[in-house]
């Protein structure tokens, strides 16, 4: 969800050699060449996927493998039916960070990136656009859940176990 | 999620003086009385929930308070629709517990409850279907995530912690 702390755990994934590819990045590359007038990238992910099917930001995220390793991470899953196309390609695990929304909106407010709002409605509506994606199922069914309410050094720590016990 | 470990935390919510509320029992109460000949339990909260709205459950387990506490916890939440309902009547705190499917199954198939089955592929295909209540919305939206993924001493004390944070 946004404001949970997965850019910084997938920049820990980089540090132990993982390729992330990050799908957020796949989708807007496609919505650059593709996107209607005045379009919103979320509502030209709703349209794609409706043409194309759930799976379809997988589907172009894969397509951004340049080599051939087992270390790929894939930040900005879903859907489930994201996940059953991983799988079409190797035995994929999730990993899901959670933080609390409350957590997650002051966060955001902090750190004010040119996508984030401050207001608490509109940081809502978007989870809930989130969530009708799908992201809750895939929440539900993670492998690892890391849990983001205390400090960033405590985050890192459990990351890097969760990583160490996945590369185990 | 079932096998995750919600009931131990209801447990403990208990010894802390909690009222639990299973959600699951004010279903299964109606259920007896109302459901048509041969209806699984799902299918009828199902059904229940097209006739009369997503946050019925909620409702139906509202009627069961009887003592005028404010300590009261729902076990069983599906859908934000119910936490909806639930905020008419208070200010509820969301708990989502935990633990990777393959831990739930490989528990659950241990425990064999009456409603447990030892086929991975039927425990999934419940999974799916409590997904589809929107499940992974409320545990998305969790104010408190509790991971059960080692042994149950440890569960305790998690769970221990966070219900001292929620009473403070
Ligand atoms: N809030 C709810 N909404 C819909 N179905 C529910 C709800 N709570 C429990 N159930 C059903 O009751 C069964 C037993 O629930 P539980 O006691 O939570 O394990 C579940 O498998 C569900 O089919």
């Amino acid at each position: 969800m946004p404001g949970s702390g997965k850019t910084l755990f997938a920049n820990l994934l980089k540090e132990k050699g993982f390729t992330v590819i990050s799908m957020g990045d796949a989708l807007r590359k496609r919505y650059e060449k593709d996107a209607k007038y005045g379009e919103r990238l979320m509502d030209y992910a709703k349209r794609i996927r409706e043409i194309y099917g759930d799976g379809v930001v997988a589907r172009l995220s894969i397509e951004e493998i340049t080599q051939s390793t087992t270390k790929i991470a894939f930040e900005g899953v879903r859907s489930l039916a994201e996940v059953e196309e991983f799988k079409r390609i190797g035995e994929p695990l999730i990993v899901a960070i959670h933080a609390s929304p409350q957590l997650r909106y002051s966060r955001m407010t902090a750190r004010m990136r040119a996508d984030d709002s401050t207001d608490v409605n509109i940081l809502r509506k978007r989870d809930l656009d989130e969530i009708s994606l799908g992201i809750g199922g895939v929440i539900a069914m993670a492998d690892y859940v890391v849990v983001n309410d205390s400090t960033v050094e405590e985050f890192k720590k459990k990351s890097t176990d969760i990583i160490e016990r996945i590369l185990r």
